[in-house]
């Protein structure tokens, strides 16, 4: 039966568009983490929606499962097949046409365009796509969408799903769905284009997608201020929310464990203060042309007012743009950082923004009443309410400790954002990561209307099986 | 069987929450313009989700479909029953609770609670919701969530969809949802709420939301132009757009025969412009608290260059508070105006807002061909490319014309804007009203997964039958 689909698909779609070849498959059966490895039939790299489309008529003929990728960059193990060599690894590569409508400041993208050509395409016309991203270089729009990303600028321009204005869907049964007109308004029944949006791939695949774009930066000022505690930092968000909400377009905190580590990572890191801090953020304030002349004189009006009030300990506003970006290059490298201090198991959550620090606070003290030799890191988004929570391995730590204690670890983590109403994936997404913990913390209503949407719209079951829907109970996910 | 049901609905909700009294209901059976009239079997007030929870249960045991009602001030015939009786009328109007949070710029309004007392909450703490409509003084949160509601402030804030972060519904098995917690970062699977809103009661009740406030408007400027032709306004607005982005609160366009019917209609209404135009184009530009103070000099700065580039042929900017009321006022009374000017049939339609002057020759060009006597007239939010196109009966039209004449003259608009990818409702809804014109003009793709999700959602199919979602070919929407 895989040979009789794999002859079918080769004629189909010819020597570009499909492969049996291992050495070229291999690169993509891990993810770039590194934390799973599957195993495919073929890679197939369809040139379009139509290509696709009769691709996916042979899968459902065979039963063929079908595991969508872009960049292979996600975080949770969505874009790749499991172990048992039944499915088709589906690339969009080949579909990364973009188009830049600068009148409408629209532009149209296959699934496949990189996020990076697509800042280059905006920044071309004067114009810019406010999502960005460490996986710039290797993310897809296909996969942005499909992931529903966030990124560093969501607290001024929204999530994926703010910025798209129509998809292009190819439908488990192989129908094209069009939804690719851009219209402002339209209640025509069901917003179907929302339920592809952040579904990753398990409810159809999408091929193409209508963004939306915005004027470029004409003018900005980065700020590094030093803090006392995150409430503080909740304080000076407020604060310069409301003394100049329409020009944050960033705000993100560290602690001064964070910091060290980068500052000792990043070769010829400098301190943006001399002064030392408990905790640490990063503001970012943007203007548009229009209101470029006056942006330096507001922001510097907007920290005075902060200061006054003791918001902050401490700030420096970088002179230039080289020093703008070493600023976000600390803020950047954490991660890596990170990963190369300590062995960590991390937590991608959000609670209501207000909730924060306290939620924050309730954690690490049960953290470290209970796994007292464990260091709580936290940084990230403050505005979304979007903490990236690391546990760092005591230096002790068992080889197993990732399958023993970190595992333990996370489900007090989970238990405790989802008993205050918040999110145990903020932006990573479920893939097959987090398909359990989703299924033990998640609202019973939820996943019931969950499964039945995933049952009526792909009743086979062949897109991205064993990813994002915990199946009903008593049925393994394979 | 009606008679058990009756006692047990009786028993759960007590005198308040439930009646049978004719006098008490038929208010609510017929739609605000008096198109449509049902009848129902009772009508029951539930005090709070828990409660309409456990109607729902008794609903789905007698078989009992359910028309979610909330002000009654719909368009399409969405809130009435049909005339069979056996549904049960539910109006939100005690789920009517406010409360706003400053802090965190949201507001947590019962489904029952109404949009101008929404406004007022807001106001009360320096903020505002923005959006508004004519029927502001009846329409609820709960509606102009299922019905995704739009009006005149969509350009700069979005539709109703952009400004919910949470919902709360009761689901066709009477299960309780609570997406009530306002996460700005939440990748938990689909985002469920997005299915309810625009989803017109077809799917779920929706019993409260969380909606996102912002800023007061401290300063605007309200401006009338004069121009020569529609493309003329496109030209007008994209400048504004460039020039002036961030402030652009609303663009609104009506030709000389509506300008001048209102005029005519309006008691002591005073002409904006001495000059005369062919068309007219009100723009509303305004500023929070931060950049109120340059507001003036911007948009005469803005208005100096658009006249240098021949954009318009005359302006004026409102002086003072009262007169940019009376300039609204004009827009605003468009509607009533031209109901009591002339018989006519309506279109609310939208396309990508460039294609808008296009698309609108082709209509006249084609009415004018094929329905010579009757006259077009259009007016609507240029900016969202959405055009509420009036079509009036000539003076001699028979007294069947509404249910002949302006039947085909409605399908040949329908199917000239759905050939060029725009919406047959692009504020309005489907309800009953259009549901014929949805299966007649919509992908057909689009229409199937409809279908799944309502069959999949509410097998039984007793929410809001026959309104929204056309049945599959060969069966009949009662």
């Amino acid at each position: 039966m895989t040979e009789a689909f794999a002859n079918e698909a080769a004629a189909l779609l010819g020597d570009k568009g499909f492969t049996r070849d291992s050495d070229t498959i291999e690169p993509w059966l891990t993810d770039w983490r590194g934390r799973y490895t599957g195993k495919a039939l073929g890679m197939a790299s369809p040139a379009d929606a139509q290509e696709l489309s009769a691709l996916v008529k042979l899968c459902v003929k065979h039963g063929v499962p079908i595991v969508p990728q872009g960049g292979n960059s996600g975080m949770v193990g969505g874009a790749t097949p499991d172990k048992s060599g039944r499915a088709l690894l589906l690339s969009t590569r080949r579909m990364d046409v973009i188009s830049v409508d600068p009148e409408a400041r629209e532009a149209k993208c296959g699934a496949g365009a990189i996020l990076e050509h697509l800042h280059d395409a905006a920044e071309a016309k004067n114009l810019r796509f406010p999502l960005s991203l460490g996986g710039k270089g290797s993310a897809t729009i296909g996969g942005l969408v499909s992931t529903n990303a966030g990124g560093t600028q969501v607290l001024r321009h929204g999530v994926m799903r703010s910025l798209v204005l129509g998809l292009e869907v190819v439908m488990p049964d192989g129908a094209i769905l069009d939804l690719t007109s851009p219209l402002k308004k339209d209640n025509r029944g069901f917003d179907l284009k929302q339920i592809f949006i952040g579904s990753e791939g398990t409810l159809g695949i999408v091929t193409a997608a209508v963004v939306k774009l915005s004027p470029a930066i004409a003018e900005r000022r980065v700020v590094w201020t030093g803090l006392g505690d995150l409430h503080a930092a909740r304080r000076l968000l407020l604060h310069c929310e409301r003394e100049l909400g329409g020009a944050l377009e960033g705000f993100e905190v560290l602690p001064e464990s964070c910091y060290r580590t980068v500052i000792d990572y990043l070769p010829g890191a400098k301190p943006p203060l001399e002064s030392h801090h408990v905790w640490h953020a990063l503001l970012e304030f943007a203007a548009d042309q229009e209101q470029a002349a006056t942006l330096g004189d507001r922001v510097e009006r907007c920290l005075a007012a902060a200061m006054e009030e003791g918001l902050f300990d401490d700030a420096a506003i970088a002179a230039n743009e080289t020093q703008a970006e070493a600023f976000w290059q600390l803020r950047e490298m954490i991660a890596p950082a990170e990963r190369a201090h300590a062995r960590a198991v991390q937590h991608d959550i959000s609670v209501p923004p207000a909730d924060m620090p306290e939620t924050l606070s309730v954690i690490e003290d049960a953290l470290a009443q209970e796994f007292p030799d464990h260091e709580v890191r936290a940084f990230g988004h403050l505005g979304d309410g979007n903490i990236h929570l690391h546990v760092l391995a005591p230096a002790n730590a068992a080889d197993d400790w990732d399958f023993g204690k970190a595992k333990e670890v996370s489900a007090r983590v989970y238990r405790i954002v989802s008993d205050r109403g918040g999110s145990i994936s903020a932006e990573h997404g479920i893939g097959q990561d987090k398909l359990a913990t989703l299924e033990e913390t998640h609202d019973p209503a939820a996943l019931e209307l969950m499964r039945t949407i995933k049952e009526a719209v792909d009743p086979a079951g062949l897109l991205n099986p064993g990813k994002l829907v915990p199946l009903a109970r008593g049925e393994a996910n394979t």
